[in-house]
């Protein structure tokens, strides 16, 4: 009785708790840029939790599964651009898998509470 | 003075906490194969917390209100597909809906944190 | 090395805690129009944290940054039309900013919990 059936994903969405971050996993998963922006946020909690799930989003949006911490999070960075909106580079994998896909730009969109990060990354070709 | 006004809604949102689920509630909402999928999840709560709002963000992707439980929930089935992406399947009135008004597709991304759970679905014709 | 980067930003997300909303910000932030149509919802701070992400998402659909409360935040509008749907409209300046971006309209999609308000906005030309 399936009559209808979607597939793909150009887009991707992202939500989590905004937690305190350990130096080793920040380390990990976001590049020295990234870091260095996120502390000099007026919360830098909020900016690296806003991340995490822009990154988890970007991955939904290229279609490839992210496998969470320790994937390769840091191919996925995300950083303002002159007019301060966060804007996507792909590095590794996940620009090469951008490219097999066709894929020419993600955006990205990131919002947080005090408690709640979310993002809606969307891949275009 | 409103020179500018937008209507109609190809995209829907939703955002609920994750809950507790009881079984009438899980048997009235979700289809057999979901709630199948949902149980062998590690965290089946969160599972049907985000297949929830993600049958609300496809409803209002239709431009058809929810009424929420107890409606034709069960019409819209999120599963995965080989690659584990969620894909969404419509049954019934939803599907009716989505033919009248010559929508071929609906693509979802769901995310869930151990609290909150949010949905993002897209129309296309 | 960033040999893929994106910028731009059609979509724009916002997300908050539903707080209890005092006299003075509500008739700062919301039109007439909204404040009555919020106070007559089940739940009023629901409406009002949803409809504030909401203008803070479309803020980001413009590419215009909301500079937060006190911003021309009245200038977004968001009603439900004829049908219960969520619409903008524009006045001020956020209207003239989407003018002289060539953006036509922004189609908003507005869900919370009881404790968590999402919006997702989209613009297009």
């Amino acid at each position: 009785s399936e009559a209808f059936v979607s597939s793909g994903t150009p887009a991707g969405v992202g939500v989590d708790q905004v937690p305190s971050w350990n130096p080793t996993f920040v380390s990990r998963n976001f590049t020295d840029a990234e870091i260095a922006y996120c502390r000099s946020q007026p919360s830098p909690p909020s900016s690296f939790a806003a991340r995490w799930v822009g990154k988890e989003a970007v991955f939904k949006s290229l279609g490839v599964s992210s496998k969470g911490a320790g994937a390769a999070m840091k191919d996925i960075e995300i950083l303002p651009n002159e007019s301060g909106v966060p804007t996507v580079s792909l590095h590794g994998e996940a620009q090469a898998a951008a490219q097999s896909k066709g894929i020419k730009q993600v955006l990205i969109s990131l919002s947080h509470s005090e408690t709640v990060a979310i993002a809606f990354a969307q891949a275009s070709s």
